[in-house]
């Protein structure tokens, strides 16, 4: 599908190519980038069951994100 | 660990038991209220490769949302 690493820029995307994690294979990628914080997110929601559990999850996302400088 | 249906709630919380998913089993409750988003979520990560993939990631399932009324 969308190769990210044929030079082929969005407009609005130009950082892509300053990232080191863009040429990972997926699963490496998703592992290196997202996976602690969702298993950490998804282990709360499930505790928690809040009436709204894709809002929760995406605001535990945002509101604990390491990548936060 | 916590186990969510012996009456236990928290002041804040009340809403809990109105939620009919708030009994599954946690693999049951993941896979029907976020896990159909989260996979979206990350093969469109997968192909974006953006700079915050965890903010990325959190701002998709809040706008895609299936469960916001």
């Amino acid at each position: 599908m969308a190769d990210v690493n044929e030079g082929k820029m969005d407009a609005d995307k130009g950082a892509k190519d300053d990232n080191p994690q863009a040429s990972l294979p997926i699963r490496s990628y998703l592992d290196s980038t997202v996976v602690p914080i969702l298993l950490q997110g998804l282990s709360e929601l499930s505790q928690e069951r809040p009436d709204d559990p894709v809002d929760f999850l995406g605001n535990y996302l945002i509101k604990n994100n390491p990548n936060r400088k």
